[in-house]
């Protein structure tokens, strides 16, 4: 446990890492901006992984699991994806070690066993998965192809951030093929609405669904939908795109089906990914100065139990009581753990659950075994009150519920405050630096402005928000005319 | 669908190949040695790792996510270790490609872009997590840390299988740290248990649980416990291993910790692991010529509903009780499929689900509807009966049950049939050549007539079993005096 961590309004990057690591979620390892995610942070994960995961199967996706590594002549195949991801890849050149002459007990790379073409280590899977999906499609009635891989990527990043930005993550990908342009457009949406959905009703992180604009798409594809968090500091965080890759794989890896007339034409793709950055949105969405808040329906342990005694038989019967209260909040499926370790004090046990996040604690002491009660406290409020013990299952259940709601609403009235529509560039720079969030202006609709705009601000258009209202107004920057208002701000 | 599969007794090897590919497991991929899992395949993986990870939760261990990359110096601080996977690794040498000026849209590795250490590729995981643990271990109190990995591990094998050997393959690997050497040893017989259970109970195989031999122990273990199955063309296949490492890697990355006097010590590990090879094995053990034979414990479909019908009408009729068979069998935990494919006769659908090795298969047509019944076909047996409709969910229990029980009890005669207690080395060819199995001999014990036996026959010692007979006796091969048989084997 040892000291407190750094409070957000001090230092909000490093209250997170401090978090991050203390909470013991993840921690950096001795490989160059590659992490250890720990088990704590790992039955997080897996919470996330259970719930997208049934998602998926209830739209009709199947699992399947491709090579992890590329060979670079399909790397390379689809020029604009290969050109985005070309920069930061790591790349296998040999396949053996040999001993070091000149260093006893080292080894160094055989020479002689270098390989005749390269492998990339996925960035992304695209390129191998469609070359597969050239042999899996002759007609239309192998379409569509609905498939999702859970599995490790490697971008290397040359500025890294546990969860956030790291060399290695963790994630899915669902790879889809279809007959026809409308129909993987509807999948794309529907992915990136499956992923609002998760958001929502899991992370309890409120999410702005939207579409990217050309310069922050996803490397070759058509048209990026995404879903846009703020986090508590004011900065947004792209949690989840779902890209409309048109036809341009199927075209460098020439996949073509035939029509119902016999017709040849190339299949349709989306691609859709989330990944263990949203660890990282999920801590800065909810968390404070005492440490991690989890919403319940992601918690691990959502009810932890901390008896207060003095000698075993005033343990004794307070175990009989916790854990007749564990069986039955269990056997209604909330998850229960009843800490009555000897060797810390009920104080040390308090602050180790706080910085851990359990939703919610019951404390159970001689005065509430007289009284027929028990305290309950409450991670997001830090609130305490006494119930009768027979009111504990029904209680229990309701305020979890109540907690996960609770969460969310608070999400969304800070998101909602940080949303600051600006008339002008001088009011743009000044909410920006001075408040932060989601600013929305009007937007010339060029590249141009767009890259004008990142460089003077940092800020870029995170989202053109899904059933956008359209108005007539003027750039911000350009003064051009504008048709709408587009979301602008500092992302991680 | 297509051709039938090439006879077992005709060529087992290419039947294998061909049933894993038609039955739509797996496929070679376009990186040398690395394989495309389909979804059907996945989908029993997936059943795997679930059953799996329940016992290794509740055997009190818990997951965590460690780096794909190994740093070259950490890859080769334990040197047996090092030594063992040197030669077959995939390793990382730049982290960039660029444009080839030669060759327009074409890319190359960036030659400034030269890592200054090199990264493995994990062929397991011993290195990077104890450098991690480590940082985790000061004192008793931090053990016994009991943690498992879901991941992909690389090793670049020359000759690759689908499944039973391949470059990149999926597996879990538990990797933990004890105070003593009697809790070590005691967790890595534990592991080994587990899996046997898993074998036998979920996939139907009875295994020899044993002990290596010295030359055949993972690389950086003094001892590796063992499961052994036995496939049905008389070749052996090692199923997983459990390995107690001693205090090795605690020496290589200087892990020490306070026991309760205080006093500094090394500490002691174990790893374990089992792999995608699990599904060839799965395979091998149960599958006919006319396709795959699942267990129903790991079947994605356990029961699937074929409607023979003429007309709308008919179907109309049957799908209503063939509905009111899958919710029930459904609402009792039974997976069920109902395919009503318009565009695919019974016949060609009973053959696909034989070649899925769809444990039991319900076909109703109008004579059924008239009588008040249904054909049930058996995968296992091949057999047919009819049964009343109101009987169907009981029977239908009742059968898969039995076909779990049968699969096993088929697959133990097949094995101890053919474990041979051979008394000369001549025996010992001749049942090798002509019966294959297990044949259980004596030997000296050394290394020497272990690998001179290996050399003349490719027969190696598959394990010494637990609880083996302790009996006088002299080796096969040499002639010297042994205490006790072991089972040598070819093996897979």
């Amino acid at each position: 446990m040892g000291e407190k961590l750094t409070p957000r309004s001090q230092d909000y990057s490093k209250w997170y890492n401090e978090l991050v690591v203390k909470a013991n979620l993840a921690e950096s390892s001795s490989v160059r901006g590659c992490m250890v995610i720990k088990p704590y942070g790992y039955a997080i994960w897996e919470k996330m992984q259970a719930e997208l995961d049934k998602m998926f199967k209830a739209t009709g996706h199947e699992n399947a699991y491709f090579p992890l590594f590329v060979p670079k002549s399909l790397f390379e195949a689809e020029e604009k994806n290969a050109e985005g991801f070309a920069k930061e890849c790591a790349i296998v050149t040999h396949y053996r070690l040999k001993n070091d002459e000149d260093n006893p007990g080292k080894l160094k790379v055989d020479p002689e066993a270098k390989l005749e073409e390269e492998l990339v280590v996925r960035p992304t899977s695209e390129a191998i998965i469609w070359r597969t999906y050239k042999n899996w499609i002759q007609s239309y009635r192998d379409l569509p192809i609905l498939v999702n891989q859970w599995a490790n990527v490697v971008r290397w990043e040359m500025r890294t951030r546990l969860f956030l930005r790291t060399a290695e993550f963790l994630w899915q990908e669902g790879h889809t093929a279809h007959a026809t342009k409308d129909e993987a457009i509807m999948e794309a949406k529907q992915m990136n609405d499956v992923y609002a959905d998760f958001a929502e009703k899991f992370m309890a992180m409120p999410v702005i669904k939207g579409l990217k604009s050309e310069s922050e798409r996803f490397a070759g594809a058509l048209e990026t939908y995404c879903i846009e968090a703020l986090m508590q500091d004011g900065k947004a965080l792209q949690a989840g795109t779902s890209h409309f890759l048109g036809q341009n794989f199927a075209k460098a890896f020439d996949v073509k089906f035939a029509n119902k007339e016999g017709k040849l034409d190339y299949v349709w793709a989306t691609s859709w990914g989330v990944s263990t950055r949203l660890m990282g949105a999920l801590v800065m969405t909810h968390s404070d100065d005492n440490g991690l808040v989890l919403p319940p329906n992601l918690a691990p342990i959502q009810v932890v139990i901390v008896p207060i005694y003095k000698g075993e038989e005033e343990l004794n019967n307070i175990s009989i009581v916790a854990n007749k209260i564990k069986n039955e909040l269990e056997s209604n499926g909330t998850s229960v753990k009843y800490d009555n370790r000897n060797n810390f004090k009920p104080g040390y046990k308090f602050n180790e659950y706080e910085l851990k996040g359990v939703p919610l604690r019951i404390a159970i002491g001689p005065k509430d075994m007289e009284n027929n009660s028990v305290e309950i406290a409450r991670r997001d409020t830090l609130t305490k009150s006494k119930i009768g013990m027979n009111e504990v299952v029904k209680e229990v259940e309701n305020i979890l519920i109540d907690i996960q709601e609770s969460l969310y609403s608070r999400a969304l009235v800070h998101r909602n405050d940080n949303i600051t529509m600006v008339h002008s560039f001088k009011e743009f720079k000044s909410v920006l630096e001075n408040k932060g969030g989601f600013i929305s202006a009007h937007w010339d609709g060029s590249v141009e402005t767009e890259n004008l705009i990142k460089k003077k601000t940092k800020a870029t258009i995170r989202c053109i928000p899904n059933k956008n209202k359209l108005e007539k107004g003027f750039c911000v920057y350009s003064g051009r005319p504008s048709n709408q208002r587009v979301l602008f701000a500092k992302a991680y």
